[in-house]
C-alpha cells in the first residue's frame, strides 16, 4: 500500500515515535537506513519496513511504501533516507553477566549511542541506564549506536537500589572520577565488576559516589580538564577487556 | 556600543564567520559561551567580546553590546548564549615535538573536536589536518574541543608529502585498520612517532597507507565492525602515552 498523505493516522502515529513518551506507550521506535533496517532486522527486532515508492529492499517483512514527502515528515535526519523501519523495543529486562557498565545521568544522546557502540566492543554484558539517563531509543542515540544497541542488553533500574544488590552479589563496584581514586592502569583486575559513568557536566551524583568500592581515574595533562564521557568510558571498558 | 540591529555591516560580517570561506578569509572565527571566552582570552586569542545588553563580564577586552535577537542571529547552538567571543586563527604554523597526530579526511565536526581534546590529555605534540578535513575553526569543532584546541598546535598539510619527510627524520609512521597489522596493546614503543586515523566510512586512503611503516589495530568484539573515529583515536593515544 502507498501512503501520501501526512494527515494519514498511521503516519501521524509513526511521527509521534520521535517522542520519549509515546516510544514508551507503543513499546516501538524508528531507524532510518539501511544499515540500521538490516541490523534490526538480523536481531528480530524489525516490525515493518518503511520504504520510499518504486524502492525496493529484499526483505521478507511487512512493507509500507510511502513518498519521500513522508520519509521527510518522519526523517529526524538532515539528508532524508528513502528507507525506515518501525523496530520494537527489548523485551527481557534482566542485568546478567559479570561486566557491567552503569550510567548516572548520561544526558547527551550521541553519547549514549558511542557508549553503547564500545560497550559491544569490550565485551560488556549489560548495560544498565540509571533513572534521568537519556532515552536508548532516542534517533540520534539509535544513529550513534551505529546499530549496537541491536547486540547489547540495555536495562533500566534505579542505580541506588541496584548497586547494594551488585555488591552482595559479589560485584566490585567501580567509580569514576576525574582525578582521585586508583590511575585506571594500575586497576586490580576482577571478575564481576560494575563501572559507573556520570553526567557530563556533573559527574556522579554524591548519593551513587559513596556507594563505590572504589574510584578510577584515567592519568592525563593537567590542561585538559576532563575527557568527552564516551571516550572516557570506552578507554575504562578497552582497559578491563585485557 | 550597543548594536541593535542585523543589518549593521559588523554584525553581518560576523555573521560571515559561519562559513568556512570567510573565516578563512578574514583569519578570525566565533566562540559560544564563558568558558569558551575565557579559555581563547587566557590563550591570547581573544579579539573582541560581544555581549548581551545589560550582562556584564569582566575582561580587559574590547567589548560590543548586542540584543538577544542578534546572539540568536550569530549563534549555532539551540540554547542561544548571552555571551560570545571573536578570536584570531592560530598563527604560528610549525609541524613540531615527537608525537604527532595525522588526521586523513575527517569530516564530523564532533569527532575533530573530541580528537583535540584527547590529543591535549595524551600529550600529542602536533595534530596535522590532511586535506579534505573538516575545518578546526567549524563551531561544532570548537564547542566540542571544550577550548582544548586553544592548547593545541594544529597545522594543515597534505600528508602525501609530509609523510615521507617524517620518515626521512626518523619518524615511525603507523597508520589504523579495523583488523590487520599489530594489535595496541603490543606496539613497541618509539620515540618519535606518528598515528593517522581516516575518515569516518572509509578509513585512510590507499595512497597513504602505502606510506607507513606499520598498522595498528584495536582488539574487539567481532559483533563490532568499528569503533567511533574519536574513540578510536582517545584509546590509542591513551596507549602511547603510557
Amino acid at each position: 500500500m502507498l501512503y501520501t498523505s501526512i494527515e494519514n493516522k498511521k503516519i501521524k502515529d509513526l511521527k509521534k515515535l520521535n517522542t520519549r513518551k509515546y516510544r514508551e506507550k507503543a513499546g516501538l521506535f524508528l531507524v532510518e537506513g539501511s544499515h540500521l533496517v538490516l541490523e534490526a532486522f538480523k536481531a528480530g527486532r524489525l516490525v515493518e519496513l518503511i520504504l520510499e515508492e518504486n524502492e525496493t529492499f529484499s526483505l521478507d517483512i511487512a512493507t509500507m511504501y510511502v513518498t519521500h514527502n513522508i520519509l521527510s515528515y518522519l526523517s529526524d535526519m538532515e539528508s532524508v533516507p528513502t528507507i525506515m523501519g518501525v523496530c520494537k523495543k527489548q523485551e527481557r529486562e534482566d542485568v546478567k553477566g559479570e561486566r557491567l557498565l552503569l550510567l548516572d545521568s548520561i544526558q547527551d544522546p550521541g553519547n549514549l549511542g558511542t557508549i553503547i557502540r564500545s560497550s559491544v566492543a569490550f565485551h560488556v554484558d549489560t548495560l544498565v541506564l540509571g533513572e534521568h539517563t537519556v532515552d536508548l531509543y532516542n534517533p540520534k542515540t539509535v544513529r550513534s549506536s551505529q546499530g549496537m544497541l541491536f547486540h547489547l542488553n540495555v536495562v533500566s533500574r534505579p542505580l541506588t537500589s541496584l548497586i547494594p544488590r551488585l555488591k552482595e552479589e559479589g560485584f566490585h563496584v567501580f567509580g569514576t572520577r576525574v582525578t582521585g581514586g586508583t590511575r585506571l592502569k594500575e586497576i586490580k583486575r576482577v571478575e564481576r565488576f560494575a563501572v559507573i559513568m556520570g553526567n557530563e557536566g556533573n559527574g556522579m551524583s554524591n548519593e551513587i559516589a559513596e556507594l563505590c568500592d572504589d574510584f578510577i581515574y584515567i592519568d592525563m595533562n593537567e590542561e585538559c580538564e576532563s575527557l568527552n564521557v564516551g571516550v572516557a568510558t570506552s578507554i575504562i571498558l578497552y582497559e578491563l577487556d585485557k
